[in-house]
């Protein structure tokens, strides 16, 4: 499964973070569109299944390589596999979850990381009733462990599915044991330092952004 | 707490996708300012927080109306209550969420939504196990139900928790029953009628997008 061949990309600083912000969206299409069979897709029709102009969807690919052939589209295989070596996909992370509750049970469950290339290998709570369980086959140890456990199974990504009180303390945890990249799920601003990075997940941005759409086609 | 002050809103066909769906994130990052008791901000302070230039966040706010004091900055609670205005966050959505597995407990007991102004009216599964137990005060019900307690709570947005078979099922029935929205959180591509809104909440975004930064920062 794994290939030899490398993507040049650009310096990453040259990518705007709307660009980046738009990777993960084409590498999902382009993989829903490999599942569909279907072998070459144009930006046309790359834009009309995300609501991206064809022009932005040119420029934003051009700017890490050449990846389509003028007048035929892209090649779905191969600009998949692209943009996952871009997005680092096919560096198979370890990754932890901390906080097990209903949250961290639905994102352990979650099949979509496994298909990413995304590996679980880890799942803390501090609970002594959930310690010990296993959700997806993976044990839940005591947090009081994460920092052995972390350097033994080489977790680089930790996912934060705890109350927004204890966001902040398992943050803390999760850069000392020396984590490059933390998901927080917690509805709380946490801050880290700029060796670890830090992304956020804001479920109101979706309902959000479907109020948006229901008021303006309601009048 | 319902204001009568309307905002005049420019034609939504003329905004832009990306400008809507940046609103959620100023909608969000002046709430934060507003918890901290900021009373004016500048579009540079509000691009700092949110990695966007300053001209786009002008931009994108001119686009709706005048909402600043030059060389001054943005009024947070005005500016708020505007954005949240065009949100239609004032409107206070009846929603229910239907699949009450791990996921979708962790939604019913997610408090942004309320502080958003949505209103969770009814919980559905289909599992005897599971209908009849109450989740943050609401009662399960039997989704054979659904129909006639959407009529009755005048339901409007309808939130997919349950596995991916069966997403394409359950969009159906919420079509049926007239709701206006549907927020997705099914792995799965599932198709509605142009007259009822989708949004998909695709949690590999988040991840992949982490992955993203880890990488390039790695090299």
């Amino acid at each position: 499964m794994k290939t030899e061949k490398t993507v040049k990309t650009a310096a990453p600083l040259k990518t705007s973070k709307a660009t980046i912000d738009r990777l993960p969206l084409y590498f999902r299409t382009l993989r829903l569109a490999q599942d569909e069979g279907i072998d070459i897709i144009s930006s046309e029709e790359l834009g009309r299944r995300l609501g991206i102009t064809p022009e932005q969807i040119r420029k934003d690919l051009a700017s890490f390589g050449q990846f389509g052939k003028k007048g035929v589209g892209y090649y779905v295989n191969e600009l998949k596999r692209n943009v996952g070596e871009i997005l680092g996909l096919n560096r198979h992370w370890n990754i932890a979850i901390v906080g097990i509750g209903h949250l961290g049970v639905a994102l352990a469950n979650f099949q979509n990381f496994v298909s990413l290339g995304f590996n679980l290998v880890a799942l803390f709570d501090q609970d002594p009733n959930v310690i010990g369980n296993r959700v997806n086959h993976v044990k839940v140890e005591d947090i009081k462990e994460l920092s052995r456990i972390v350097q033994e199974r080489h977790i680089q990504i930790g996912i934060i599915a705890v109350p927004a009180a204890f966001a902040q303390e398992v943050a803390d945890q999760l850069v000392a044991a020396g984590l490059k990249g933390i998901w927080n799920f917690a509805p709380v601003k946490i801050s880290v330092p700029p060796t670890t990075k830090l992304v956020n997940e804001d479920l109101s941005i979706g309902l959000s952004s479907l109020s948006y759409h229901i008021t303006h086609t309601d009048s």
